[in-house]
């Protein structure tokens, strides 16, 4: 169970390390959370950076250091967390990664392993490379100091802004869920933005728990979890959490709109959060603040000019 | 003569309806203003609202609204600022100028005219055109209102955070002289950043007032000026102020560094406040706390993939 406490702990973990992103009275009654800024892209990096910490705290972490499995967000930012603390980082992804990603991942100084033709194969590699290695694996989303560690972001905002609701696109969960612990009692509610094309959270929290759903579509890159996080769901149904869907045009339309209003650049996933409020998916009432988490930016954008 | 009372009195004029952009922390030492969030993509939307509000005050704009030569970011800015004060804009541009430039002019409100092949050409109509209609000309930096205008970034920066320096990018200066003169007095160092290949600035400072000189390379679409404007070389040199030169690589590595380690996007011209940095063409000391202020990011990020 994520709890506010936890999330303070792993922002006292993380302080100094991880950048403050910048607030942004975007419009009337809309701020923007600029967390693409963040290290590596994403805010994946307070999960990571949190976990690995953590891991290391508790000694963790043997030689060989930490595993994971994404070619994504997350893999980049257990790249660079182990990078931070000092400990070797392996990561998997299938053989069919795109080779910038790779490189990326080679950049931050992680051994890149490329196996099979899916997601799930890097995994189950990488799960069985940590129990031959003793590699301490990272999970992209469920894992308490993931969800905590994101959740940081949250505590940030509430120091610099006052806001009635915040809008946080959804894939596996991990941020919503920790988000939604931070603020749980301060009466801001946080609701869940999700694809209708790849609905985690929303179907979980439909059928009382985490179910497989398909997933695809336009933002399936950074939120095609195939499963909401036991630890996110169970954030999201304590709070009786809203989730709305948002379909792909809208999601492609809510980036463009960044782009040609803001000239901001964000991935598609984080630019469904947006996206919650231009396609009306949430209603804002009059004079509501909202805040919406820019959550990625790792993307190309050579289709916004 | 453009004096800190000047920008406050633009900063009372244009409040509310601006923008007011995030600063973000960077890097240890290291502040963005990140002014390119501002409307219509660049700091000259604070300068067009100043000019056509005093001109609108004074009982200077006609029915035939305001006039002005530019398919940049200056034209833009005055598109903007005539619909925000309900008055027509005529905007003049080559023949050659990008159908986007005229389209996203167009789509602000303002009647496009293209005259000729040269930017010469195009002010030379509009100012026949002036005396023809009786519409107030808006300069694209030389104008007092147009310089106090951009000063108002610093009055905002000096509410959001506590810095010796500031570099800025200089075109014709506007932005630099009305940031100085902002500054004066407050020990805040001031310091001008130029392309080699367009010292406008650098240029008047040698010679002791504005020359022509030969511009080109990178950077020229927006810091393109044949010559500094009068009043921002008249602060520049009252405040003996310190211009520095960088070159084109480095402009073009600043602006990829500002993508690769931040996901911003801005375009050369705003690069290159930032190359005065990375080029160490400014040399900050052990403990320094330097803004660089981006501008504006009126560009195609496809380049930055």
């Amino acid at each position: 169970m994520i709890t506010h406490a936890d999330v303070l702990a792993a922002q006292q973990r993380i302080a100094g390390r991880i950048r403050r992103t910048p607030v942004f009275d975007a419009a009337p009654g809309v701020l923007f959370k600029l967390e693409y800024v963040q290290h590596t892209g994403s805010f994946k990096a307070r999960g990571a950076l949190n976990n690995v910490l953590a891991a290391h705290e508790r000694g963790a972490l043997g030689p060989a250091g930490v595993i994971a499995a994404s070619g994504g967000n997350a893999g980049l930012a257990v790249a660079w967390a182990a990078a931070q603390v000092g400990v070797p980082a392996e990561i998997h992804v299938p053989a069919n990664a795109p080779a910038v990603k790779v490189k990326r991942l080679q950049a931050l100084g992680a051994t890149v392993v490329q196996t099979g033709t899916e997601y799930s194969h890097a995994l189950a590699a990488s799960a069985e490379r940590a129990t031959q290695t003793g590699a301490f694996p990272c999970h992209a989303y469920d894992q308490p100091e993931m969800v905590a560690g994101a959740g940081t972001i949250a505590l940030e905002l509430a120091e610099q802004a006052d806001v009635d609701t915040v809008l946080v696109a959804v894939g596996g969960g991990g941020l919503v869920g920790g988000i939604a612990a931070a603020f749980e009692g301060t009466g801001v509610r946080v609701v869940a933005v999700e694809p209708a094309a790849a609905p985690s959270l929303h179907a979980a929290l439909e059928h009382g728990g985490p179910v497989d759903v398909e997933v695809g579509g336009y933002a399936a890159d950074s939120l095609g979890a195939r499963r909401a996080g036991a630890l996110a769901y169970a954030v999201a149904a304590r709070t009786q959490m809203v989730s709305v869907l948002v379909d792909d045009v809208a999601i492609r339309d809510a980036r463009q709109q960044l782009w040609d209003e803001w000239r901001i650049v964000v991935e598609p996933g984080a630019a469904a959060a947006y996206a919650g409020l231009t396609a009306a998916a949430y209603r804002a009432a009059s004079g509501e603040r909202v805040a919406v988490i820019l959550c990625g930016a790792n993307t190309d954008p050579s289709d916004l000019a």
